[in-house]
């Protein structure tokens, strides 16, 4: 797989991730180049014409062929230590928010991203880019999200839905248990099955009268405020 | 100025905001329709085709021409009533972003939103539409920041930097206080004449290793947070 942008790239030399081959303009980025070829990582120049035209514009000039970004199991995250806080997405599609959330998702520390398999973004090489390379640091689960609500509760994971159309807040919840949080698509919100399966459906306060947040707005302050009462 | 999208035509239509003309294609948002020729507004219907021409794929068929948006004077801000809560903006670059910051904005009840004159976005049609029609209810002041940062002391506000170099927190800071939170570029951050403007320089607390933060979701966080705390 393709990636590009510095914090990308950077980032996946720092992880285990495989990089095959890093492509740049001739003169940029000389510390991490000599860094990779010390690694014993192929490198190779192109031109900037080149790049911008595979890439696009925010290239960075740099540009690397890595391993593909592989999906976790749910059961390998529920073993892992301590308390558990899933974000789960019913069908994000606009790739910056799915890149935002990555960010949201390893600067707060959640356990994982859970993924449809339809209808949804994925892990493209612009939403890498715009994760800023925080997708090394999050894990992520490809699955069908009634059946991963099903065998969450089977973990007795506490599963919260976030909506604006509810009375419940989200600081009714009680924060100090496993929680999964669920965020809906950016225009219908969460569909009606995965609402229903939800513990409970809650909605960020707020003080306006238009009261939309962008769903990177949303993912990070719910995961944010969690955390935050989790440190206590 | 013209501009698209549902949300900020209906924000628009419901708000003081003048507007000269309505554009639509045949057949979509009858009832919008009929509410703006009942209220007098001119309309006139376009073709798909030249709506996407002009305004992208994002149009939804609906555009307007409305009154420029304008700048309100800080001193007028400063003499609202209740606690004061400014966002300034030092070089924010991104339409998405700013779009994002305003919706922040109105949801959390911000006072409004300072933005410099040069070298940032500025509220223009793309701008409208992320903002999902928040900017009908969201004042902003463009000035030079340091200017405006002088006058806000001048008026016993707490000027508070956000930037991840610092070992101070947001929870360090006294929130019933009038405040004006200072987020700066996407890739620079704050200008360092600004940052050594403000009273505090803090951080959002975060957990990861690369913790960053697209600056939308930051400042939704910070807005959130003191808003929180205000509520008690």
């Amino acid at each position: 797989m393709l990636i590009y942008g510095l914090k990308p790239v950077e980032e996946a030399l720092k992880s285990a991730r495989t990089i095959y081959e890093i492509f740049y303009v001739e003169g940029t980025h000389p510390s991490l180049i000599s860094h990779a070829q010390n690694k014993g990582i192929k490198t190779e120049t192109m031109t900037k014409e080149s790049m911008k035209k595979k890439f696009g514009p925010t290239h960075q000039s740099i540009a690397a062929n890595v391993a593909e970004y592989q999906s976790s199991s749910l059961s390998a995250l529920l073993e892992k230590e301590g308390r558990k806080l899933f974000v789960i997405l019913d069908g994000i599609e606009d790739p910056h928010n799915l890149g935002a959330i990555i960010r949201n998702a390893e600067a707060f520390g959640a356990t994982g991203i859970i993924l449809p398999k339809r209808r949804a973004a994925h892990v493209t090489p612009s939403v890498v880019k715009v994760s800023a390379g925080a997708i090394e640091r999050v894990d992520f689960v490809i699955q069908n999200i009634n059946q991963a609500i099903r065998t969450l509760k089977d973990h007795n994971v506490w599963v919260v839905g976030m909506d604006v159309n509810t009375d419940e807040s989200l600081d009714d919840i009680y924060a100090d248990v496993d929680l999964a949080l669920v965020f809906g698509n950016e225009s219908t919100g969460m569909s009606h099955q995965v609402k229903k399966n939800c513990d409970y459906v809650v909605k960020i306060p707020m003080d306006g009268s238009i009261n939309s947040l962008n769903v990177s707005v949303s993912t990070g302050v719910a995961l944010y405020d969690i955390k935050k009462r989790q440190r206590g």
